[in-house]
């Protein structure tokens, strides 16, 4: 089958010939992939910049956001059969560690991170994965649609679903980055609360879109944009601020956009926090992580999509123009998300 | 009456002879000091240190952890009559605003602090404060021997009790700083939770008496704690730290030293947190801010204090004796806590 | 001025001509109200159900659920002044008790519930109330438009506000009851969650108006009303049922369309549970209590209501015209929520 | 190999000869049983009460408090290996369904209950488990001594993890029931709590031991026991009342017990409350079912076990001696638990 595979750090992947995969363990799954998403994270993969964290042996074959069909199953397994229309958590987890069994996926000791960790991604037209990784939709999904919910989408869905509980009616929410992730976390508050949600961004596109998925307020970043939300909150700062950028300067905005008692949600990364302790305790402000979310996250995730209020801008690639989706998207020429397309 | 007052930064307080306060307001209490701690932010005040947070008029009368006799009440005052022995929250709240009505006090924008923002304190022999700052003591209650629960117990009691939902049986908290906060700290660790209690000190002293509150383990901060803490907990790091000192480089050990998925806890202040957003994603964790407590949990921790759950170890001087009781502190040469008594 | 006063019960509460309240503590609040929601709690008031509960003295001023503006304030009110829009909690509170400093206003041991146990309520010209009870509105808002919020709108709000945590994407939440309290819970749980709500009422008017307001599916009770909402849930029965009746009945069989793991939420009274303990525990279901709502949650329900998301049907009376009101109510004349405006 | 099998409802089980099980699923593991602890439910097993809910096939193994060492694992098992020692969730789940993926155990909707639903059993010299119910204990463990922990331990431990929230310094837990679940959920809440333990039991013996085991008063169920606790707590009741009898009025007493924004947890089973809907609301009391806990639960129940913060009273009877194990246990001639040790 055709694969999309890193070779070498700083050289574009190619498209290769390799073997299809089979189900050799009992929770195997081999799903035939409908979609697989073209992220960011992908672009910083081929730069080197993941090496030092996930070491992974080249080649192998990228691609971390997935969704297809069912296409073979091992012994153990129950949840889906051959045929199901599935949408594949990035993580497959072992199910036996402390953190598996209390439902927090991303905290498994033993999980593998295909497309990232050097286990082979989705970029191609079969994938390996576990019977704990599908969730099963709904047969008139499209996985093109959706297969960008799989990481993107449940690690913006994540974070605003641990900040719920501060996000009553009359406080102030900030989304810092209207892109990819960030037009999923807007819709997800709209969705979820009736806070006020005020959306950040240089590009003026991205938050006339904004205000179309559910924004109450847009502002420029334009160099002040933290007078701007202290404006707009009566001088105090938002109650929480989401970052999905978190690099060039935003993570420390985000964190001065940030009221006393609030809490500074990081999902983007690049940046480098510099926060005297005096400030964190004086205004006992708290600092969150972010990462990819559970299970059943990504299940309520596509119960929100299905129901239509939650929905992506996709552009399709063949798998065989997998280069041009990732030049284009370097770019900056994507609206939305690429999806390539076996 | 007798008062500690600061007249300039940089100089020594001088005890003067100034009006005793009275009762104007239906909400307003006279108490009688029966012990008033001394505190490290009494030498950063003298310092100027929080001259930009505060602004205070000089000069004033300093003392931010005070207990007595309820000496004379406003009009209309419920909570305590005439000769209640009382404990003193630091900061006097509206009671109206958003924040005193959700029971944050340390949120009210209204508030006070006596003895920082240019209010008289308690380092004299009366205090004027409000019924919102009462809590009402068993009558056997010596105010001198509670006095420094009114901040340094509160704050600590706070983190500790924001923190017990992560610390189940089988987790890890280790404490940094095991001084006046931290040895509170770790006694409210010991009577609330069953996990293992970590402490790191420089001073082998202090570990000693750590291991006496209920340390399970103790660490020298040699230089080398982050790995003996990571050598403590199977490499992974702690669940929480509490840093109680979070200056001179504990506040980047501290984060270095917590678990991925656990929380950071900043309680001291001085240092500067630097820490790339990248590692906050990576492992999901959390950077939380503390200050002082609620009125609630100053009455909470009165229940552990009359339990004999929480002890302190401290050492009485005469009102006149300020300067000496500031100059030991500062000399380091005070076990425990300062009190004055006038 | 004129109020509605009860001087016998099973007798009609007459228009008597009574003196106008004025100020006399620091913390009191005379309000000209606006509009006063007449309610079936008045109705049970009359028949002398809550005589037991609340011993009230006759005669006394009925009318619980109020709104106007501020007409003269105490010494100590800094929250409000004269001139002010103003709905008021229906609970004025001491500020001072353990629950009243945690926030949670109707556990105050110190309260008074005027229009209910004696204290003079607000189907009048005038109502005296507490600072503490007043939550200022934008003066655009009419009273009379928002006054049935006051009393059946927060302890709707409550509920669902508490049940939040429970009800995310996929779940199912039941209303039982699509009448005052039940339309409001319909719209609060369609703005601040994306659970399915199904809603259950004898009456297909009631059904109707539900569907406009969120509801996702409606069920009449007709006797097999527990069956569909098995059958509208897996057969497992719903995550949280929100019982706004629970007498004749409805109590019984709202328990038993809790699927194992849910919660039965109690808002409505009358009846009497009759559950096996074996019930109870082999499901490992709740039956959680409601009252009430706090200060802080009238006042996010009227930004909801400001902003357009919970809207109340009423019928404007004349203050002369109560009993005309109450009779009405009685007949089940009053589509909505009948308001006394004086 | 020898086990203790149910053949008749009515009739005492009999120790058979059966064959002993093996692997023969990639999850599957066979223990060489240690420990299995002899339980009022097995009474109520052989009297058929469980008939109806769990329709077990006669005849089957009972026992369903297990302890021993894995004695051989099938294909995919990687969290234990031959030999170690474990204790046994007592409900093998799925892992799969949304209640796994969320922690859930006890709500998995496809876990078998081996000795109550017809699945063999632990009360036999070796027990087909699956890796998903084994919780590796220290090699010096000793299976007989904690073997009771695996149902009667979690249950109680369940139940008190839940309410930890709740029981702050200065509240009140009420146990009714200082039996064998009740003297575990004494232990839990003296090690995981600084709240007051108010226990109620008809018997003076079971008293003088909770005594011993943390309860700070002690209370004869003689009739009186409702005002001897609202004596106790004020006159206010308990803020958490944890019932392990739930059966001959107790629960009602229970329900009494509790104060006003209270909780009464049910874990014993048996009786039938009546509670008229006003009582619940009026008071906004809840009523929390509780089944046995989590796999995590069981695994945190552990680490108290082995620091001896919960201990057992035991009494080991051989396999052959089984019947008179039940009979000792239903005569009341069993102080602490019934043990069968192979």
């Amino acid at each position: 089958m055709k694969a999309v595979r890193l070779h070498a750090y700083n050289e574009k992947p190619t498209v290769d010939e390799v073997p299809e995969p089979t189900v050799t363990g009992p929770f195997d799954v081999v799903v035939k992939i409908g979609g697989a998403g073209v992220c960011r994270t992908d672009l910083h993969i081929i730069l080197g910049q993941w090496d030092a964290a996930m070491s992974p042996t080249l080649p192998y074959t990228i691609g971390h956001e997935n969704a297809g069909w069912v296409h073979e199953v091992g012994s153990a397994v129950t949840n889906v059969t051959v045929g199901d229309t599935v949408i594949l958590h990035p993580t497959p987890t072992c199910g036996l560690c402390r953190a598996c069994r209390a439902g927090q996926d991303m905290h498994c000791t033993e999980s593998v991170f295909p497309g990232l960790d050097g286990t082979d991604g989705g970029m191609a037209e079969y994938l390996l994965t576990s019977a704990r990784a599908c969730v099963k939709l709904d047969p008139s999904t499209q996985p093109k649609d959706v297969a960008a919910l799989a990481d993107a989408g449940i690690t913006a869905y994540h974070a605003v679903r641990k900040a719920l509980p501060l996000l009553y009616p009359g406080t102030t929410a900030v989304v810092i980055g209207a892109g990819g992730l960030g037009h999923i976390g807007i819709q997800c508050l709209a969705a979820l609360t009736a806070a006020n949600i005020v959306v950040v961004d240089r590009n003026a596109a991205a938050l006339e879109l904004a205000g179309q998925l559910g924004a109450t307020q847009t502002v420029v970043a334009d160099g002040k944009q933290v007078d701007a939300v202290k404006d707009l909150t009566g001088g105090e700062g938002a109650d929480v601020v989401f970052d999905f950028v978190a690099e060039e300067g935003a993570e420390n905005e985000g964190f001065a956009m940030t009221r006393p008692g609030g809490s500074y949600y990081v999902i983007g990364y690049g940046g480098t926090l510099v926060v005297p302790t005096l400030d964190v305790i004086s205004t006992e402000r708290n600092i969150v992580g972010n990462i990819v979310g559970t299970y059943n996250e990504l299940a309520e995730l596509m119960v929100l999509a299905q129901a239509g209020r939650v929905t992506l801008h996709t552009k399709a690639y063949p798998l065989d123009a997998a280069q041009q989706a990732l030049s284009d998207l370097d770019a900056g020429m994507v609206r939305g998300r690429a999806i390539l397309v076996p």
